[in-house]
């Protein structure tokens, strides 16, 4: 039969379904090379262990995936579409190489468990980076709540200026949320840092791998037993990788929207240096904060990898093509979402603040709530003091907002920011990173 | 201050910033590049319209424009990180060629209203590019179905065999979703066929814009007025594009589905030509129905890109830089998912069932129900029919198949599957293309 | 086996299977339910049509399931727990009333199609009902934005003051966007019009029912055809109505985002009817606003739907119990999203803007942007007008915001706002609902 | 001015905006009423050490919240659309019994920090639920592990026969998965079990709240310390506790699909018992696996919930309405999540596999990756083994599965299931909770 509707011609048709199998696969693999090759240099060392290889091959497939490694880091050796993906790359280098011996280094492997090693190593990796980022932006903004702690600022509540409170809480708030977001990322490494290599394809070999010896090799903290298991976990570590992520970039969105409102002309509470700003290509007025509005932006990648990464995972157990498109989504969303959370360690160190503006936006009313919570010294129900000080809110038109905040004595509150208690963590949290 | 934790010096900080906002832009413009050029022209035209352009530059302007889109066509011009992005590299090509007047392209529009432009002629061709492959699959399925029409095959819920039902019956029911989404294209092109140009940064300009002029030149089908709305709008329509795209997807998934299954030995109905398949990397035995894996998982690019889209939306009026972000997933979901959805007519064309294993698969109790419904014809309440007939289910064991699709004379059912009138919903589509 | 982790005993077991089995389908049918009652009266009709219940039949059964409508609506019946779903209700209610002819009701339908035709009937209901929603909200903002035309109002973009704009234009881009928006609640319901009585369990059945007489008694614009399809459209027809919904939410939220900075006392551009705000338990000064907030908000209930619908359809083709789960999703954030969009037009009528405050916020340098593009009529290239007005941003500062409006003409701008052009289009909305 | 198209009268109006801004609070805070009171009695006895409140006024406020909560769970307290939410029950309650003194439990603290402790505590006790039944399906698996080790199964790849496997190795498969998700659940519950109460609506209180006392007395591990990290990390800690529920959810969803696939008649490898199957309406001749679909779906709520969840925190820093609407969601995952889960430990227990069938079906070319694997001990590279081995895939017809499973000796594989290490870090896992 021939459809004019959609047929092409048969080579046509080849050529499309090879671009469509091929998809970016090795490009993507750029970013898991030398994740692979040091897998399948532990991988070598475990097959000598066993004798399927002598010491002598072992050697030589360990020196030359070593100068491959340094091939590819110095750029001498480029991995691009002459390579179906970085496991062929490997491959057809070593037989180049070495010839017959080049083809033993897939003895007792797949390309399942090797591409689940080298994605777990990514992950790993990738999860400690985003640990070290969350700490050091906690550095910095216990740094300036320490040096900031008695600047007044308003508090706001549904947007609404609300209660007197300091630029320093500000700063200490974002400290707490980075210590947790690191702490988490950390774990979350913990909990993935499990060896996937030497489950083949999904059911293991008939060969004594030395699955404890390539683990330590390559500072596994454990097996991950079960061979079907293996298969199974692909995209489920992805997806709990890519929510610790996603944490970080929730607290990164909610710091830019502060940032957003706060340069606006109504607010001018801070200035960005010019570095975060862009021009206008129209409005020759204009100063914009770009750089705010992209970070504010960059938790929409994680947003989609996350559910692009779920929606592949309704599948039965074992190895289905499907799970190879969980590549793509997981590293753009990282290499997205690390890249912007870099920039805010150097960002929340560059604003400049104006304590007058900030100072200015204190209105009396925002006094309202400490004095009702006084009343209840005195014994009235806080109801009733809350009726009694709604009743005259001129009343606090010259109460300074200094006064206010030494008086916010609860843990926590303005007064008691308790930052050392914070700063204690922080230090948990790179000690052990 | 010096925080040890990030700092690694200012002129990093800048390298870092300059990548972070410049993102993969000047790449995803290739896709743009020529509805960007398209829409510079009729710009021009327009500006020679109101006289801002003597006829002359508008002529010198158009020449040069088109030259660009045959260099870029021909490869002989390259979108590259040289530019900062698309409209630049249109820029700087005029200005290389025309001096001062290659400036003047870019008087009364801002590249606010310059990418909603090039971003709504793209989708409006990539809705028609669907709602042509749309067509073709129900072309395809309705010539299987017509000419399969009394191979009989079981029909499952639950994915347990259920009813006996026929060949044609499961190619009918693509045939009819298909045009379903074809039809669902077409209208969301027309939909979301409006004009932003002319609206420049989200407020207008001062100059008498001939933009119905403009519009007719582009073949819009209406003038988008407002240009708050316009830049509202961005995400907006892309958001709607995509959700025609998924549904088409989502029928692909489901095909996808039932050839994994049918494809497995044990119901072992239909048979993959080689182009199709691939082999496994340790197991010799294995011929793998990759592709069709690979079209069950092209769903979850749209899945991810709609929430990526959605997650951008939460702001105010008018533009932010977050925008921008909304072209990524647009156009790497729309690539994906068209090039998926153009192999299904051949795939389709090229399945080869098994006759008789789907007739095998047709066990005697799955005659049960039409013998329920036959009893109710001599009046027997249906409930009744029901548990008298699962009283003794084996006495169905010689019905041929062949009886039952000829009974089944529901209108749909398989000896009346309506094929003539999904036929003529196909043709209204394909005319209306 | 006995395991101390998990038995809690058989009964235990039994009961906590029936809970999850039975989940709130019963609670949800309400909302189903007279689509239910009028879709059996149509097949009713349709099996006298064939002679498989006789005229005498079809009028008692008609009769009864009408005064069950008129019980429901009452509230003298009660679909509750008692049922383990509305089907079941449906047929109780008749057996009661009817003896064995109740039964026949069942005859020659499935609940697979039965509870397709019942949320076909309400999806295209709740689009028409969003339909007119959308377009009362189109009517209040075009009258507004009428009588408010010539109102200064700063336009930002980035969230930065850009140029002048007015308070007409404002209203008038709410107005264009539920316009399109109703168009795509229309065209969305249009599509969904199929009939899918009459396909039954996914495979028709050995009786002519005359499928086309139903679909008209049910106004019906065409037939789902195939039976399978009828199947497999089951949770794809739902997505597509909450698109539509998304859609007029999106905007709602956009919408929410102006008014929540608005509001606040920084821009203090607008105030809100004291039955939009609430006060703080805590703050007496407060009175914040939350129906805005909550506003914004109700897009979430839709992403989750979205989402969740999606995530269930990666299935074969057929019936799977997993499709009922489709349900609660649906119902869910179309009653919330429909319960929020209804607000909307009475909270734009409500809305008192100052006009002082907006104007105040319109200062010298917006005015730039005018100006440069002043200069480029007089044959200045752009790029040179931005640099040479860039240059002097304080020449502007006595310019009035009036002319700046005036002079604003391209189609759409402040001074050629094109509404009754919006108003010729909602005609033509209201005309087609 | 009065719009035809939607003014149904100010009262109207006012109604639906109680309704809209009430919800389902009230019937959404059962869940959280116990926890509402028990942190109520912490703040109580916190306030009676810093002497705002004296020891008898504790005393009896205690004894009122004790009374309430039995009277709740007794059922003769009703917690329901009289009150507007829980919160206001509790003082309701309160202040009938003790009058004035009833008013005072609301001192020093606000509805802000109310909420987050009580949901706080809820999820801390979701988590510990879930780990618990996690570790009760990993250890029913594990044990049926251990007893079916050396029954033969296929091994599946891409859905195709791949290798001999057993029983054995699926079962632990997911016990391995399980004891994953019980640690993760565990850890997320420790990640997020840090004490919000004292941080009042988000900037503290001018009170010396003894914060550590009350978080002692709540079992917190440590204190949220910040008031605007406690306000901006609401929604924040549910996003981590709905994404462990979707790690199991995930691993139930690809048991579902084995399970799904293994009772088609095609596969017929599993017998479900009858209290997990359904008969259909229409066919008398099946028995349809409805639970099995059923636990597939119980992951859709909470892809759907997860993404509700995140699309309500584009959000500035501090309370807003907005995030109201996150219980909504988290309740309702939680809920239908966990029932799904705790059904799976009595399924297992209740699988009747078939052994023959099983075996049956592994046919002989299964064999040739593990004889290929051989051949590589004899000094032959994988590659040439491979094409070797293919090139006569009938050599293998009568190999005996068996065999193939006693080589298969790799740990984790057939021969070196590794049960007691699995066993081993069950234990570390039910120890721990």
């Amino acid at each position: 039969m021939t459809s004019p509707l959609w047929d092409k011609g048969n080579t046509d048709v080849d050529r499309r379904l090879m671009e469509f199998t091929a998809g970016e696969d090795v490009i993507l693999d750029r970013q898991l090379f030398i994740y692979d090759i040091a897998a399948s240099i532990a991988h070598v060392r475990g097959l000598g262990t066993i004798t399927v290889l002598s010491q002598d091959e072992v050697t030589r497939l360990v020196e030359s995936l070593t100068s491959l490694r340094e091939a590819f880091s110095s750029g001498s050796f480029q991995l691009d579409e002459r390579f179906e993906d970085g496991h062929s790359a490997i491959e057809f280098y070593l037989t180049q190489a070495l010839g017959e011996l080049g083809k033993k280094v897939h003895t007792g492997r797949s390309r399942n468990d090797q591409v689940l090693v080298a994605q777990r190593l990514f992950l790993r990796d990738a999860l400690h980076r985003l640990a070290r980022n969350c700490a050091a932006i906690a550095d910095v903004a216990l740094h300036r709540a320490r040096q900031e702690r008695d600047i007044p600022m308003p508090g706001y509540t549904h947007l609404q200026r609300a209660v007197p409170s300091s630029l320093g809480m500000w700063f200490a708030a974002f400290a707490e949320a980075f210590i947790d977001n690191g702490n988490l990322a950390r774990s979350t490494a913990s909990w993935l840092n499990s060896n996937p290599l030497g489950t083949a394809a999904g059911y293991g070999v008939n060969l004594p791998l030395p699955r404890d010896q390539v683990s330590a090799e390559l500072a596994f903290e454990r097996l991950q037993v079960n061979p079907i298991y293996a298969q199974n976990s692909r995209g489920k570590f992805e997806f709990q990788a890519l929510t610790a992520l996603l944490q970080a970039l929730l607290d990164t969105r909610r710091l830019a929207w502060d940032l957003s409102l706060f340069t606006t002309e109504e607010f001018a509470f801070v200035e960005l240096p010019d570095a975060y700003t862009t021009g206008s290509s129209i409005m020759p007025n204009k100063r914009n904060p770009d750089v705010v509005e992209l970070l504010r932006a960059a938790t929409s990648p994680a947003v989609g990898a996350i559910n692009e990464l779920i929606s592949l995972l309704s599948l039965p157990s074992g190895y289905h093509r499907d799970l190879q498109n969980t590549k793509g989504p997981v590293l753009r969303a990282l290499n997205r979402g690390l890249t912007a959370i870099e920039l805010i360690a150097p960002l929340l160190d560059a604003l400049r603040f104006s304590p007058d503006a900030l100072r200015n936006a204190i209105s009396g009313p925002m006094h309202a709530t400490d004095h009702a919570v006084d009343l209840t010294g005195q014994g009235v129900p806080f109801r009733d003091a809350y009726r009694q000080v709604a009743a005259s809110l001129d009343q606090f038109a010259n109460r300074k907002p200094e006064d206010s905040l030494q008086a916010r004595i609860s843990p926590g509150g303005c007064a008691n920011l308790l930052l050392e208690q914070l700063q204690s963590r922080l230090q948990q949290l790179t000690q052990a990173l």
